[in-house]
């Protein structure tokens, strides 16, 4: 086990907030940005928090790769869609701001999607999704990403993990948060194996002939090698992963009329753009039916599923999004965990961010 | 190899029609089940076609647990969404006529989003979603199914296979057609390598003790047993494809108030309706941006795609839903394939159902 620190989130989110202004990004938009990110580590989804923060904002900030003002384009229009450009900005910002718009608009025409392109990671698929919950509505979060999946029977990487986020609001229990890439794994887990020196199961990526490997590092970020769908192999349906990843590229990349597949660009890649594209869809769920009657038929549901007979090796089934609902809660009163390595990463990159780390741990 | 026979596909369609007839169906409702049974065998999908005739449909309709006038009524209804129950009539009869009300909704609004429940197996998915494509809409059918497939550390099942249908419009090149069930396999496959006397793959089913088997006798429609959810273990991420049934059970049983999970009747069980429910979406892709477009990117991935480097021992990487394009563009050509035994079966069931199978093969 990796050593961890734990912050106060405040503490955090002050320094994330002025890492963010020290690249000219508004105050207010540096908020959403180091909210996104630490809500990452507060719920246990540490691969894509304040890890982040120079690797994949600050650097690509730095060398005016991100436009650090986030010129939004409203491209189209109606009342129950939106097509928007990210003008090269943060994701975290458009996303944001066009998933509030597309609560506005179901809040008025009960349902609504928006898609963007030209804009860069938005960190966690699940933060967008979420900020349906208390309109009492479903959210929808899509994004594209740079290619890493190979497809069946292909060799190289040619689709991006492409998340899929579903969030559903419950009435005593947790809500229903489907955060999922559509490969088996991120390319983060197969480099945690790398760094062990431990073998990585057959179905989780390939090499650079297009043959499973159990070798870490023959699966890289870029090639050679790459993930496999999640399924994996077609004897085990990899196909239906890829095609949920097609899926979800369609709806970002080719309605957005963005950048789809291999034209989307690598965040330590300096020489061209992201264009990573989003897709966001709101469901007022009172359009169909009450809401506390659908809350609670949820809590049947995930009561059915917790109850239902389990394996001798496990006690318990879990509920998607269940596991970073306890982690919130754990870490709200315990200080946010930060792996030791990324403060002392952050640290050590303060000579070219310019932005001194001089928070205390609290424990 | 099993035996095939071709046929015509008006002669398919006619038999189909007064099968359906005889048991009460209205002769326009009758046309569209026999349309989405027959699709099902020009595509290829011949496990969702004429083989469930009478195994799915006619015996529930002699058993009076399918209502054949299908008494539609519509719950709650907005410019953008509506909420039908289907009066325990055939799904594919409401699921027919709630898809063309979402294209209508979405010609006027620019979306729609239906749910649909009271209802009985609606037959391919894809039927549905595909039904969107002439209106340059992308069209989204989801349905939740009897339970077959056990949850991430469960042992029985309790989750439907609950198909996601997802299809989009193509400029030169096929629509992109995804239409997969959300478990690794159907029961079906398994029937097959038993049938066979064939092992089945680790990762496929479990056994009663919710260990994986090879032996497909072990996994059996409603227990012993179950089938598992899309990648299998948790290690290969299998809780990724039952978190992905638990959503379409969301949006199909739990927005619709009808049934989720165990509580869904399966198509043998004459002591309980099915309640199984379904889910369209459509989306106007004009409103976003102009179609043409749209549909040239589409072919741009597609494209992209197969020409990206293949395994040695593969020659071609396949799109969504481009075999069954293929099996259709034959089929309709050299008839419509059928398995002999299918027809025997047919045959043999003339005495209860009273409409004689006197079509002769083409070949």
């Amino acid at each position: 086990m990796e050593k961890l620190l734990r912050f106060k989130k405040e503490d955090l989110t002050g320094y994330a907030v002025s890492f963010m202004k020290k690249f000219g990004i508004p105050e207010e938009d540096a908020k959403i940005v180091a909210d996104v990110l630490i809500t990452a580590d507060i719920r246990g989804t540490d691969s894509h928090g304040l890890i982040r923060l120079n690797t994949y904002y600050g650097n690509r900030l730095s060398k005016k790769m991100i436009n650090p003002l986030t010129p939004i384009k409203i491209v189209s229009e109606t009342d129950t869609t939106m097509l928007v450009d990210g003008g090269n900005g943060l994701g975290q910002v458009v996303s944001y701001k066009v998933m509030q718009k597309c609560i506005e608009k179901a809040k008025k025409s009960n349902v609504a999607r928006a898609t963007v392109r030209h804009s860069n990671h938005y960190g966690i698929a699940g933060y967008y999704s979420m900020m349906a919950l208390k309109h009492d509505m479903i959210g929808i979060s899509l994004t594209n990403s740079q290619p890493l999946v190979a497809p069946t029977y292909g060799k190289t990487p040619v689709l991006g993990t492409n998340p899929i986020s579903f969030a559903a609001p419950s009435h005593k229990k947790y809500p229903y948060i489907l955060d999922m890439a559509t490969s088996t794994v991120p390319i983060g887990r197969i480099k945690v194996y790398e760094k062990k020196n431990e073998k990585i199961p057959l179905g989780w990526g390939i090499d650079d002939d297009g043959n499973m490997t159990d070798d870490p590092k023959k699966v890289k970020s870029g090639g050679p090698g790459a993930l496999m769908p999640l399924g994996g192999t077609d004897i085990m349906r990899g196909y239906k992963g890829y095609g949920l990843a097609l899926m979800v590229d369609i709806l970002c990349g080719t309605l957005s009329g963005g950048s789809n597949l291999t034209d989307i660009g690598f965040p330590h890649d300096y020489s061209k753009e992201s264009n990573i594209s989003h897709f966001f869809a709101a469901i007022k769920i009172d359009a169909f039916r009450p809401v506390v009657d659908f809350k609670k038929q949820l809590d049947y549901v995930v009561d059915t599923l917790k109850n239902s007979p389990k394996v001798e090796s496990h006690d318990r089934i879990y509920i998607a999004g269940e596991k970073e609902f306890e982690n919130a809660e754990y870490n709200e009163k315990h200080g946010v965990p930060i792996l030791a390595k990324v403060i002392d990463d952050i640290k050590k990159d303060c000579a070219n961010t310019g932005v001194p780390f001089d928070i205390k741990p609290i424990s």
